[in-house]
């Protein structure tokens, strides 16, 4: 590719596309870089990094490819089901297909363990979580407005939530004392200090169950929320989408407290944003919802979805698939199984070497703690950590302050986009590296800290960091995910 | 659906979601309307509104079908093809599958005819069209800057590229006098109007072929763009959806141009937008394409892709059909002899009642020239005229003025969405109206101009308007495009 920027170009271009508000220049997506320059392979790379960084579902994809083998007919793209090929593939009404919005309020519900209902008259499709976020801030804020957002929080909210919006973020700090939880001091904390820097906040939006930290919001704290955004009559976002990696029974949709409390509080202040990409493990194809209670927002964010309409072919074979009562009750329930063996393998696994993890029963990753590897507790030696375990032990493991955790120490691990053999060898790692003793991972840490910065943004050549003999045979030969041959930047993925 | 909205709601909400801007209260869509209130169907409402109003190309998917049916390989939701499933399922890089990218890149050269080539490394997935223009002005343009535009133009731009970029449109006047050509001076004077306004111009964006007009631009009008963006240092977009569809061997694409002119303008300031859902015939597919001279655009552009990102399941399919050489050739040489079949019938038929169109050589429609109809030159009558022409001849063509064109008269009409038999009603419905006679037809205007606007919007019942008896048989029950069973909101289709 010839470069044709010349210099003085940028002054040309937007605001948008010069200032980085985008937001990957974050440890966050440096990490998904030193994977990318150096990827783990069982037989080809085993010295590779391991990519615990990604939060992605692999555990229950062969469930869906059983049923695509027995139902050929779902497809527009297959000879069984190309009759319907002409009539989908000019489809693009951005309502959606009736049978793709049925099908997915369908799948919400009992995504929901079946407490509450959605009506498909309220779901507008977005491009992904990441759409459908961006979606909800052009109808309910202005540019210069802020949500409220508990930290810790999913590091590229920055570009959904803010970057071509406009909107501000402002944190509400939750800390370890009380396991990260929500407190009302906390959320009229951040709202007074916005009241006063004469900022105009539009609403509080929470991840439940959360990303990063894995946990889940009880009853008492959402009615908490809606009391709270009620009073102040802004609005309260709830990103679901990982409603049905919940392992336990008692996972409380935002849904259910708005039936409960219908006669105190405006239903038009409550939105829900949902995905196919984490609960069903299908993030390439790009299904954003947003259910929202205000019938304008409906409306409008209708609109808004020809910018990111999920395609006719995906809603035709989703439709198909998730109106199978029989399948979407199996997947289900066999999902949250195998999520929650793994959690507990890999959990488990780690409190055999001395590592907890905050309590949680939801998502695709634990919020590890690390504290007590930091020699002080700051941000440079939880950076400076960070660079050991990514350089070293070669794992990509995301730093707490990538998600504007407030407590340097923490870090989001990853365990469902990998298969057991992988899992083991990712342990492995993490018990040789801790076994070689406290004190001298922290001297490695500060005499390595600046060296690994270097290696972490120049290193393509691959180090040993063990001699593992793998000796497992893999069903396939590519187990994270496939990437195109030249490096990429690091935020490749849209969503994780 | 319960109506949850209280009053005083809407001030809760984004200006965006309340100030109207999205552009749908239209003429254009209003057509629309009308026509999902009564929708023509040969058996089932053959009196009902044919639907003229929407360019779409349904002249050639049986050529895709057949070529499905040959390569289930193709696709990852058939049983030949699912053990790709879970590596493209779990895909959501935003650099797209290379395979894709450099697919696309070979039918955007084939689709021009061979005469240029496209970098795979350059080219940026959208949301469709839809998604890809608005992505541009976020990369080109702040909030408050203008790009000057040839009138007339697609209505929906102002949703595309206005809306929540809060980028201003200033039009470029063009005249029926030269057959709604760009002159140099017509873009002089619209920068200096800008200028005098204290309005900073960012750029030129053109259709070539151009939408409403079918025409397209020669070299020489090319060159004096390149040369006219070059020197102000504004920025060029080419929205090139329709490429395919020239059925003279003579469309000069902007790609052509900038190679041509390599020594004399800053390619970083030339960027193209292309879609398949025109020269495919697939706009449910919502591909759309950023293909941009300028590094940091490709760049930021792929960060922005994230909102609108194209199926994985659809990447898959598509790299493969259009790495089909033999495949596309043929669908490309096919599928222009059909339109320019279809657009020569359709003009013949007018020519035979006296109506003419401006000539054209590409798109999925005529500009149909009905000023000799209009008792006066005005835009009053133009509306009165279009009333009668959805609500008594029930066909829904656009008129004019909702692509803010600055001579009353003039008509959109679409040819490529119905079958043969459907025009053949259309052209006989057209001619039965010509036939009553010219002046009775401008009474007619006159006399049931307030009354039709009223029908239209309000009509459900269903006038029978002639006596056609159909005896021919179709392939397919839906010959139009399908709909959810409710009365939806006029713009369903993303772009038209």
């Amino acid at each position: 590719m010839k470069m044709e920027v010349k210099n003085g170009d940028s002054q040309l271009l937007s605001k948008l596309a010069t200032n980085n508000e985008h937001g990957e220049n974050s440890p966050y997506f440096d990490g998904w870089k030193a994977y990318e320059n150096n990827p783990f392979h069982p037989t080809k790379n085993p010295n590779g990094v391991i990519q615990m960084g990604l939060a992605e579902n692999q555990l229950s994809l062969d469930l869906i490819e059983e049923w695509i083998k027995k139902n050929p007919r779902a497809s527009i793209c297959s000879p069984e089901g190309v009759n319907a090929f002409k009539d989908i593939a000019i489809f693009q009404d951005y309502h959606g297909l009736p049978e793709f919005r049925n099908a997915v309020a369908n799948f919400m519900g009992k995504s929901r363990r079946g407490k509450v209902s959605f009506d498909p008259e309220r779901i507008v499709m977005a491009g992904g979580a990441t759409g459908a976020n961006e979606l909800l801030m052009f109808c309910l804020a202005d540019p210069g407005d802020a949500f409220l957002i508990p930290t810790p929080y999913y590091p590229a909210f920055h570009r959904d939530l803010r970057w071509r919006t406009r909107v501000q973020l402002l944190p509400v700090v939750c800390e370890s004392s009380n396991n990260f939880q929500i407190t009302k001091k906390a959320l009229e904390e951040a709202y007074e200090n916005a009241q006063k820097a004469n900022i105009k906040v539009k609403g509080l939006i929470i991840t439940n169950p959360s990303n990063p930290l894995g946990t889940t919001m009880d009853r008492a704290t959402l009615r908490t929320l809606v009391t709270f955004i009620n009073d102040k009559q802004i609005h309260l976002v709830c990103d679901e989408i990982y409603a049905a990696t919940v392992h336990s029974l008692d996972f409380v949709s935002i849904s259910e407290v708005v039936q409960e409390m219908e006669d105190y509080c405006n239903r038009s202040l409550i939105h829900v944003v949902y995905s196919l990409s984490k609960d069903m493990g299908l993030p390439g194809f790009r299904v954003g919802i947003v259910y929202s209670y205000n019938d304008i927002v409906v409306n409008i964010g209708r609109k808004m979805s020809s910018f990111g309409l999920v395609s006719s072919q995906t809603q035709h074979l989703l439709a198909s698939m998730l109106s199978d009562e029989e399948f979407v009750n199996e997947f289900l329930s066999e999902s949250t199984k195998r999520l929650a063996s793994r959690r507990g393998s890999f959990t488990k696994g780690l409190e055999q070497v001395g590592i907890r993890c905050l309590e949680s029963n939801g998502g695709l990753f634990c919020w590890m703690d690390l504290r007590k590897l930091l020699k002080k507790p700051t941000f440079e030696d939880e950076m400076g950590l960070w660079s050991v375990i990514i350089n070293d032990v070669k794992l990509n493991v995301s730093p707490g302050s990538s998600f504007h955790c407030h407590e340097p120490g923490w870090f989001r691990v990853c365990f469902a986009n990998m298969d057991d053999e992988t899992m083991v060898v990712a342990l492995r790692r993490i018990r040789n590296f801790v076994e070689k003793g406290e004190d001298a991972e922290v001297i490695t840490v500060k005499k390595q800290n600046k060296a690994c910065q270097k290696t972490l943004s120049l290193s393509t050549s691959q180090i040993c960091d063990e001699n593992v003999t793998m000796t497992l045979s893999y069903s396939s030969p590519r187990v994270i995910s496939p990437h195109s041959p030249i490096p990429h930047s690091p935020m490749v993925r849209a969503r994780t």
